[in-house]
């Protein structure tokens, strides 16, 4: 990767999760990088209020986080989704991404995840009408029974393959799929078929905490080939923003600009 | 199933782990059924004493764990397995149960892997020898940097691939491959092919305690449909021992009795 990395540099509010939205907006305005947001600030901040700041300031939103949790898709399920493909749209993110849900009470992963397929399916339409992309993103199989049911690059990559690229894509994070021997395959794969609709980085490093959704490292702090995985990434012709979101107790415990400052250094250095 | 599974229970050893040995065997003795055994008590037993007792008592041991941690395959490592395969051999244990190891301090993934394939390369002979099937047994992707690179059940069967199957199989563990969307067509593979060596059961519970090495739920438990995994190893013609073995802190702390007993009717239960 050459410096030109560094303009592509996005961050994801949840890495500073407890630092005001509205100073997160500005630090990224004043180091021209773009923003990932979250459903939950973006409400506390208002819609429009939101939309107004990002205008006005010329931050791009990268991404908005997160729909989905439809693996029983009831009218409720989809309802809250097509709010948040809406807010989507209002705040100008590109990409609505998409966390699948659990496995529910008493079901089975295989009818979990033809939930997540109908779901899609109820979806696609009116996603692609406000010109946003939905990403489905696979989740590290550690959280495949609480959390996201879609475990892998290529099981996303299948559940996408029924819809338009423009409507449906998938999300490749590197904490959530490194392990994967057929990574490398499904990035290309990924890109081939014009599905990139976000591509996040985050390191791993054991042992995991207690609590494992909290232990994503900071990017060079664990055994994640990141460097390679933008590489790889940008071979297929991708050229987008790369979001940096880190879901880690210990950043969460520090001043937003701190952390803000450090990820961009480390993107900086792992990257370049 | 039908009740004619039961006769197949084999009771891992480590799902007592602080069970004395010799107790654990005269259990099985007592039940009639198979014993799964570890390394380290067989030491403390002592390896003739053990297979003396083995003997005299009739219990069959369905396999020894463990094996490998050869991701870097020093003479050192590969050493240790040969002595690992020899204690197999001498209990009559048909199955060494490897687990890979970590990505070395400073190594990537893939040289991890390589280096996996070295070591069985360098280990099929002997074992083919001396009458031990090395069973490589893929982890949960949550251990695939510190404990495990293999991470699933094909590339296990990847690796195995270069060697007759008498020499190198693999281990079908509910609780590391459940979440793995092409899990049917891997064990369906694994039985064409002659590989599956060992056959384990453990549940899928949520939330992983801290510690995630140690929240193999009781069977029944979790999500994991245990029964249709019998099915379908038992459908590839597999008809061999069926292995409980549950890493988990509370059953840790009560008495061996008490959950080898809670164990046999969960099997039971879980099966029939």
């Amino acid at each position: 990767m050459s410096g030109e990395a560094l303009h592509r540099f996005s961050f994801n509010h949840a890495t500073a999760k407890f630092w005001d939205q509205r100073e997160a907006i500005e630090a990224c305005a004043r180091a021209d990088c773009g923003i990932g947001l979250w459903r939950g600030p973006v409400a506390e901040q208002g819609l429009a209020a939101t939309a107004g700041q990002l205008r006005d300031s010329g931050v791009e939103v990268t991404s908005l986080c997160r729909g989905g949790f439809f693996t029983d898709p009831t009218p409720a399920a989809i309802d809250d989704n097509r709010r948040a493909i809406d807010e989507a749209a209002e705040l100008g993110a590109p990409a609505l991404v998409l966390v699948s849900g659990p496995i529910p009470e008493g079901g089975t992963i295989d009818a979990a995840r033809a939930g997540v397929g109908e779901a899609l399916a109820a979806l696609a339409p009116y996603a692609a009408e406000r010109g946003v992309t939905l990403a489905i993103e696979p989740l590290h199989p550690m959280f495949a029974s609480d959390r996201c049911v879609v475990a892998t690059l290529k099981e996303a990559l299948d559940l996408a393959a029924p819809h338009p690229a423009a409507a449906v894509g998938v999300v490749v994070d590197t904490y959530h799929i490194w392990w994967d021997p057929e990574v490398w395959d499904g990035i290309a794969r990924a890109g081939a078929e014009g599905r990139i609709a976000s591509f996040q980085l985050a390191d791993w490093v054991t042992p995991l905490p207690a609590g494992v959704l909290t232990g994503r490292g900071q990017l060079g702090d664990g055994c994640i080939e990141l460097r390679r995985y933008a590489e790889a990434v940008d071979a297929t012709g991708f050229g987008g923003p790369i979001e940096v979101e880190l879901f880690n107790d210990a950043l969460w415990e520090r001043p937003g600009p701190e952390v803000f400052a450090e990820t961009r250094r480390a993107f900086e250095r792992v990257l370049t």
